[in-house]
């Protein structure tokens, strides 16, 4: 049976109720496209996309936005040498792009929580999965050393921390990508009566001195900042397995790009 | 002449246009209260307000908002226990506690701009001020020199890198604060043929990924993420200076914080 680029979306967003606004669409590409080869990313880098096609992939699927905007808006670079460069590259390489962000969210649970919970080898210690978050207790240990553990596991050489790096963790909230916010990760530490918080990016006036106040008051609190990448990729890497199970007879790469920052 | 905490306001309002909206209000205390002594900060951490009252000062002179917000919205934390401890300090102490954000930011220079290129030692460098961002020429050095000098001008041990680390520099952007975000600073790199932006915080899959992506077509350029703080402490140094000069009789102490990061 033909498997098509519109095939591979339906199959995709079947797992999570229908969306009527979302930023998951073909960005390029035709959906009656057979697809050949699937590449799997976090960020659709222009070094991404040349390997992807590189490899025989015809249909790109990845979780952020091609144009540095979280929506679809080129008016800030549509002029702009670098954006002109890569469409040009997407154009004449002629792989489609799907963006595959809202509905893996609203997988239950959510797929890249999932992912990065699979990665962190934490499944036995997830209490529950809110919609935006996972409630885990894992086995008491300082920060540091938890921090040690991740990243191990997850391949990452310096993470950021705020707060006390010798509070001893056992109640943690795992919150993947811009879920730093302090609207949304802050009232967590009072409702799940946590030690500590781990997410991937949110604004450093936020949560960070939230903790901070918390330090400074006596409590032992502690902030753990991944990475919006470090956070989001273990989840794509699982969609590619997911993908793998789905679709036997088409090739799957997952392309992992290299660490957004160097620390100096 | 008595100087109350409406004085400073007036004075230090004055430097820069009349906004009709602003986050630049007095939070805690009474504009009519003699000032007995002023303590400067960016963030006005729990410790920070205590060590301001403890040095005898009764009016507090901040950038950033008390509770984890840029705006003054409580509806998140009003229930939190850190936060009723943090009101209670300063309902207790007394202390009048003013912001000094829209406005010192409107002073042309910008006031928080102007007090990093000092701290920096680069006002020579300064080929011209934009509303948002100063634009400098700076004796040509790779990216990975010009980080050292700033980590050692500014006291900082750790700062997060994008894109090429060998580029050479010589035509910069200096941002402060969250001016971090693409829509703001991704056009300068082509409108003032940059090498680098130097910027405070933003959104990671903006700014940095089309830096990533400018590098990996063969571009060389470079970002340099220094910290919301470590952006804007010095701009408030920097006003500590200036009232100082503006109210003699008055003791003026600036309180600086610790890095609100540990690097693990």
């Amino acid at each position: 049976m033909t498997v098509t680029v519109q095939t591979v979306i339906e199959r995709l967003t079947a797992g999570a109720e229908r969306l009527s606004s979302t930023v998951d669409t073909l960005k390029y590409g035709d959906p009656g496209t057979e697809v050949r080869g699937i590449a799997v990313s976090f960020m659709p880098t222009y070094r991404v996309i040349e390997q992807a096609v590189r490899m025989g992939a015809n249909l790109l699927i990845t979780h952020e936005g091609l144009f540095y905007s979280h929506v679809d808006h080129d008016e800030t670079v549509k002029n702009d040498p670098v954006y002109q460069e890569k469409v040009r590259l997407v154009r004449e390489s002629g792989i489609a792009i799907y963006r595959f962000h809202d509905y893996w969210h609203r997988y239950q649970p959510d797929g890249i929580v999932d992912g990065l919970v699979r990665a962190l080898g934490w499944e036995s210690y997830v209490s529950k999965y809110e919609p935006t978050a996972a409630i885990l207790t894992i086995p008491r240990m300082s920060a540091t050393e938890m921090v040690s553990k991740i990243k191990e596991r997850l391949g990452i050489s310096f993470i950021r921390v705020a707060g006390d790096i010798s509070a001893l963790c056992t109640r943690v909230a795992l919150l993947t990508g811009y879920r730093g916010h302090g609207s949304l990760a802050i009232p967590l530490f009072e409702k799940e009566k946590l030690d500590a918080i781990i997410y991937g990016e949110g604004p450093e006036w936020e949560t960070p001195e939230y903790v901070r106040d918390a330090v400074q008051q006596g409590r032992q609190n502690v902030l753990v900042v991944l990475g919006h990448a470090e956070s989001e990729e273990p989840g794509m890497r699982y969609l590619a397995e997911k993908l793998r199970a789905m679709f036997p007879a088409i090739p799957v790469y997952f392309i992992s790009e290299k660490p957004l920052f160097h620390f100096l």
